[in-house]
């Protein structure tokens, strides 16, 4: 069976690749190592929003999706980063209702946005995350998504 | 007490504001009057792929919401589209668990997005969509979100 670790995120950046100026989530293990996840715009403004703990006077979807999570009884209690095929991350919601887990396929990207809302785990598939490191110097001179917001 | 009228989405079209070129949901009547209502281009692209059922490789943070709220047994009956306030509207989701209705807060176009993917009836307040409503005339020349994807 896999070892999963428990991550944190530090933070949205953006990269510039053949798609254009595109947002990457990092995350790091407890020794600082890591990871990038690229996600699209959307989810990636709704994760900076999250880490910034902005208040917006309408639900955001991704606070929405909490609220009726919550408002049925159930919590998110973790998330896993599991399989990376083609370079698309798969991962899965945790909800724990009663004494029943309810797993929900689901992105990363929306995963990571929900978790951050809950102070759900994030936890990576070791084997995945010891794949997809990137080293200091390929972070150097990235911009973050706030300072372009 | 308000009386509700049963709507359905005509599209999301492209309108020019002064915050340059915004998604706007054409929801109709049974007589075919029309109401705008402005929403974000993330959620406009989300009703757009709902009313194209598109299928995505992954799913996206609606399908993800449905596939969360189905997961615990619940179902999305009706969005309600009941105030509007200094040109925000306001709105509800409607879930239905066992027996016990329960009402979630949100934006109706994170409603819209939601009712379509799950055929839940949409519900504008009659004062409210009274108040809202555009000609045909206003219609003329406006552009598709599709023709612009």
């Amino acid at each position: 069976m896999d070892e999963f670790i428990l991550v944190s995120v530090k933070g949205v950046y953006m990269i510039n690749t053949i798609n254009g100026l595109t947002p990457m989530v990092l995350i790091s293990d407890e020794e600082g190592k890591i990871m990038p996840i690229y996600v699209g715009m959307p989810e990636g403004i709704s994760i900076n929003s999250a880490l910034n703990n902005e208040v917006t006077p309408r639900p955001m979807t991704h606070d929405l999706m909490v609220n009726a999570i919550e408002g049925l009884g159930a919590s998110i209690t973790d998330v896993f980063i599991d399989e990376i095929h083609d370079s698309t991350f798969y991962a899965r919601l945790i909800l724990i209702k009663n004494d029943s887990t309810i797993e929900i396929d689901a992105r990363p990207s929306d995963c990571i946005s929900l978790a951050i809302r809950t102070n759900a785990s994030i936890m990576v598939c070791r084997s995945v995350f010891d794949s997809s490191l990137i080293t200091e110097d390929e972070l150097e001179g990235m911009m973050t998504l706030d300072s372009l917001l």
